[in-house]
């Protein structure tokens, strides 16, 4: 797993704008922006996000077979009714900024723009009006964009159809939990080299339908962290019940903040904690009303101490590119 | 941090029935449950749940400074505008079973069997009758459940009153992210040495308003994990929008369908997942409408290979003690 | 296992004088000197060395079952040879300063200051006159001096007469692989809970005589390490036939070396590399006629970065005690 | 750092016969012999030993500048000497097996079969009458075989003469510390992508003459080991002067005859430890008379569980391709 070529050795990290897909934290980055990183051998770094330097966590965004058409047909019908849902009653969708039609709340086929390989343009014309997006993960898999997924692996993947017809792509160069920029990890070009076996009727035995794997052990390893927590209160102080959502964006917020102390801007912050290795947990999920999600921040990722105390390593650290065009 | 002293070394661990607070799984497990732990040293190990033995994650479950009165209203508030809108809407509530009343959104101060210490009893009386139930972690920590705070671990609480009134309890000999049984990781009696430092408007400093922590170095560390996915689609198939909650609830199912197949009970599948070191991550919170949190269960806390294909390791384990009686 | 009590916070690290005992580098370090370190928790630092300030590898020293009369013989025979070769001809002792008296090769049987325990004086003298002393690791293990037995390992001793007769103590708050100060770790006052069991035939059903072990994994880990190379070429410049010992100290005189340049003295850089939980590589010892022996300084355990490069953080940090006494 | 082409995806292990190099073991393993490996990603397995696969730790066993004439001098004259006393008085040389001419105890410069590169022929006669055998370490670097040279590791090599004439090579699947087998660690084809930066006075500054370095954090990493221990007494009982040589000597020969308990052969357990990501350790090295030196081995490298009290797990495992003929 890699770049794909010595031209390849660069990626970038994109905040999309709320009119062209949003984000996880698209109410208070509504902007688009961006990050260019170099790619050096795993390390990376990014003359957008000074002193920031890390080996990252390379892994494949996407993998997995294709659906069957049943599955598939599963898929459209329950993502057509939250569409419909939200399109009669906005407000009865948790977690999206009501009242917005932007981002949608999923993504339906379209012919517009699919890519449909080497079909014929009749029958892709057709297909598309019924494919997949490749936005969501499924239980096939597909867009998963686990960042454990790395160098090493072992992932146990549903087969569908005869042949299973295998895919993967969308390669990051490292990503924190949750892609919360979206667009996202450090999106570059890379290759992976894949061995298959095959269990017969594997998921039945096992007693899944989705996925499983065994995570490799090529790290990177982190010893130290500053970890933020968060709980399921809204920024204006609702009070949720158990939303890990919410939990996760505060602590998000949270780091946020606290990085902004040391002279980075927020986008700047989101990029970071979009593209390092940190681990995002759902430390508590049972403790009504408030659930807790943590976010564990690696130090070693920082070429100063973001350990607590330590603000006089504050300094002036310029900005990612951001833009004002609602479409960028 | 160890167990309290000689005759402290065992724990328990239980599931709530649904009518006596319920659990992150009541739907599934609407049935009380109990298992009993030995701790030695930092091992533990149950008579209930066979082949399961670890070095555990001890932690206070609870820990923070006592709120100012001004905190504590706005808490108050806030958890009883969750209530009141449940009683009015019991369907805007996501991921609370719906229609139920049991268990509550949220628990309001109460003055029945509230510990108050050593207070005037008159002045106990008053004082319970708004003080903060300790279920719930918020902003000053609390019941955070953090399974990550364990030896060694640096805590910046935020301090709200003069003399700041710490506490902590609610020790766990181990715990999973999450403590998806509620009652919940192995509860234990236990002490912890403490030490205390000041940082003058520390929270103002770095930019946050929850805790924030250093965790430890005191592991255990894994090598070898099997990690199971969810996404935000329920049991029934109804598409949810990014909701992490549905996610990590998939995913635990699917590790206690998966430890089913090497001969656990469901209910020792689930002391198992809320008392090993297992890793709950907020895999993927962007890619709409799927949020995408993956369960990671260390191999190494079993006695046997529980790696995907050795399946020839089934064997009858028995199981937890599981009641009848709704109320114990 | 931890300080034996609350009077039992501290330690200290000795270098002793090459007339009272000597140690790995005394040709280097001749004089006596001591550092004393404060115990919180297992966090460890001292008075003597600034900057330095970490959670320790606490392990016993010494461990182990008492030997067969047989056994004892061999020990005392063989041990003998030796210091009877070196009287004989001083150059014949590799790695012995030549010519030397002190420190000696071995140490013999002596009944002056020998702890007998509660036997009878007159058969306590006699006992003393044939009982190992307590200074080498020998087959039944004894000081070993081994950091990585530490919290939740599991050790299996040969056992040799009926009862086992187990002792253990020499205490360290932490090591560095070698224990190069002599006396050497942090040595405490402390405590171990330790559980029993016995395997018949264990050593002869496992093909070993001497003791092996499971370690724990209670940490502390590193994540970055500074390493250097010593290969077996004196200080001279003579070049000896892949000699390991004089690969690894030339090692450590290379990391006392590199530590000064950032102002410690060479006493305080011997007392850090006995301390901290350093990690000594028998890396080569093929490549003729050269041995390559490494020591990794774990990064952490200091409060500055001592990465190649910093050398900005140089600063003036005292001294541990040094003594011109030699018998101190 | 990977396989140098697609047809690179495997490797060997050898065992040099004692007329032919011998080895650190050559006493106990005087016959040649040779195992494969296959490559797969970092993953490799060997058809000669069963039940052994694991993600290795892959290096460049080589790496390091041109020395200047002077240095090379100084090498020649050093290692000249001590041929010269081994062949006055081999009993003088401590670990060589005294009275054998074979292996050498140093390898002087020769002409013949050196490998002179793109030199005008009677330059390169000249060249080689005097330049170094690659075969061991010395102050440039060189014959390293640190394992811990892996993936994102950076060394700082000094530089002897201008423009530095760095070289790298002698690929290593993975090897465990000291390469036991001399030829060694799993040998392969690779290639490596270096960057490389330049330090002005970087030794001097530093106060070091030998290559240190940063190693990488790409593992792999192992959670449990059985660790052997071994002291300076030979295997004929003969009591040696803090020989860290022949205590990790008796530490491998420890674990052999432990391996061959499970059904390996010796040299097959010969070629585990010479291969897997096995750490030794320099654990005591005050202890007079004993040095104690450790070698943990990893259990995850292997298929089944070889834990102590696991003999059940005991089969017929093959062999390793032994030879007789003494110059193969």
């Amino acid at each position: 797993m890699g770049p794909l070529n010595d031209r390849s050795e660069f990626g970038f990290t994109g905040t999309f704008s709320q009119q062209n897909g949003g984000g996880f934290l698209t109410d208070h980055f509504p902007t688009a922006a961006k990050s260019i990183w170099d790619i050096d051998g795993y390390t990376v770094s990014s003359r957008h996000i000074p002193d920031v330097r890390y080996e990252g966590k390379i892994h494949p965004g996407l993998a997995g077979c294709a659906p069957s058409q049943e599955l598939l047909e599963t898929w459209n019908e329950r993502e057509q009714e939250l569409i419909d849902k939200h399109e009669a009653d906005p407000e009865s969708i948790p977690n999206h900024p009501t009242g917005e039609a932007e981002p949608g709340v999923a993504n339906p086929p379209t012919t517009e723009g699919a890519q449909m390989g080497e079909m014929d343009p009749e029958a892709a014309e057709e297909a598309a009006k019924e494919a997949a997006r490749t936005v969501p993960p499924r239980e096939h898999g597909g867009n998963h964009d686990i960042k454990d997924l790395s160098i090493d692996s072992t992932v146990y993947f549903p087969v569908y159809v005869e042949g299973a017809n295998f895919a993967l792509g969308d390669f990051h160069a490292s990503q924190g939990d949750g892609e919360i920029t979206f667009c996202g990890a450090i999106e570059m070009a890379g290759y992976a080299d894949v061995e298959f076996g095959l269990i017969k009727d594997g998921m039945d035995k096992h007693g899944v339908d989705h996925p499983i794997f065994e995570p490799g052990h090529r790290g990177p390893n982190f010893e130290d962290y500053v970890t933020f927590c968060g709980y399921s209160v809204t920024e204006e102080g609702e009070q949720r019940y158990i939303d890990s959502h919410t939990a996760y964006r505060r602590a998000c917020l949270q780091a946020i903040d606290y990085l902004k102390k040391f002279g980075y801007t927020g986008q700047q912050a989101l990029h970071i904690l979009g593209t390092v290795p940190a681990e995002g947990r759902q430390s508590g999920v049972v403790d009504v009303p408030n659930a807790c999600s943590t976010l564990a921040v690696p130090k070693g990722v920082f070429e100063f101490d973001i350990s607590p105390g330590n603000l006089e390593s504050r300094a002036d650290r310029g900005n990612v590119v951001v833009t004002d065009d609602p479409l960028e």
